[in-house]
């Protein structure tokens, strides 16, 4: 006897604050950095905690192809890597969606969070933090991709919100 | 008693084939891959090999913000991390210049050898490989750059061409 109830999820404006159960930010701004390169280039150092050595991983640059989605979006489905972070970084200036739970057993519905980036942003996921697959808006974009690569690999769960309904909304405008 | 003599180098299109003495190119054209979130996002995984644990390093994430360079330009100073490799990614589509020689012994400046981006691909210098700093070209662009973190840094090593001038050409149009 499961109740159908609905919820609705807003995406708020990506912030290392807001984000900071669940990963870290990927950005420039307001971060600290140092002049290299003979004052042809900026460093910013350091922008994720890459957390991908357990049981004999390495890291893997990778990149996804992303198809847009539709909004409003159903929910349906969250994943996480028990044993890796993931980063996101978009190829383009471009703004996408993300919809986290914290780490540890599948959060509740009403517990999930939604963000929408900059359109500089990228993501990293903690290890363990549940987070909906890739949510592109409105045209293809590229994502460069770094993660754990292990032979025999068993570092992905996924979590399907059967018995409720979530739907993600567009950003306010 | 050193000879001043000149040297242009003109660079050459990138492809993995001509780049694989230096390391990967990350790109996803003729790359394997393979469908996942249902469909909304192809994977192209492991292009480049990430080579950053010896003496107790880590993989460090960073977002190197690259002023352009003016053509034609002097080639002065090559660099290397003999610990580590190190990858760029351009964060927009964008066209840049790298400038190579093979791990080892400081190369001669006729052993040198550029290349161009076609916008969309990226670079990992293998462990050791001579390269020169960020070339952007046009505008101000960022990169992600994957490398190595580690107490004690010391995986930096530099080699001036003092005694030859290296001239750095615009690709043919």
């Amino acid at each position: 006897m499961t109740t159908l109830s609905g919820l609705r999820l807003r995406p708020m404006p990506l912030t290392r604050t807001a984000f900071a159960p669940f990963g870290d930010v990927i950005e420039t701004e307001d971060r600290p950095h140092r002049t290299i390169n003979d004052g042809y280039a900026e460093r910013y150092s350091d922008l994720a905690r890459i957390d991908v050595d357990e049981q004999g991983g390495r890291p893997l640059v990778n990149i996804f192809a992303a198809k847009p989605r539709r909004l409003p979006l159903r929910i349906e489905l969250m994943e996480r890597h028990p044993l890796s972070s993931q980063a996101f970084v978009p190829l383009s200036r471009f703004p996408f969606l993300v919809v986290v739970g914290r780490a540890g057993e599948a959060p509740r519905a009403d517990a999930l969070r939604a963000f929408v980036t900059n359109g500089r942003q990228g993501v990293n996921y903690a290890r363990g933090t549940w987070h909906h697959p890739l949510i592109a808006l409105g045209e293809p974009c590229d994502f460069l991709v770094v993660d754990r690569g292990a032979p025999g690999d068993d570092n992905e769960e996924f979590h399907r919100y059967d018995d409720q309904e979530i739907v993600l909304d567009a950003p306010r405008a």
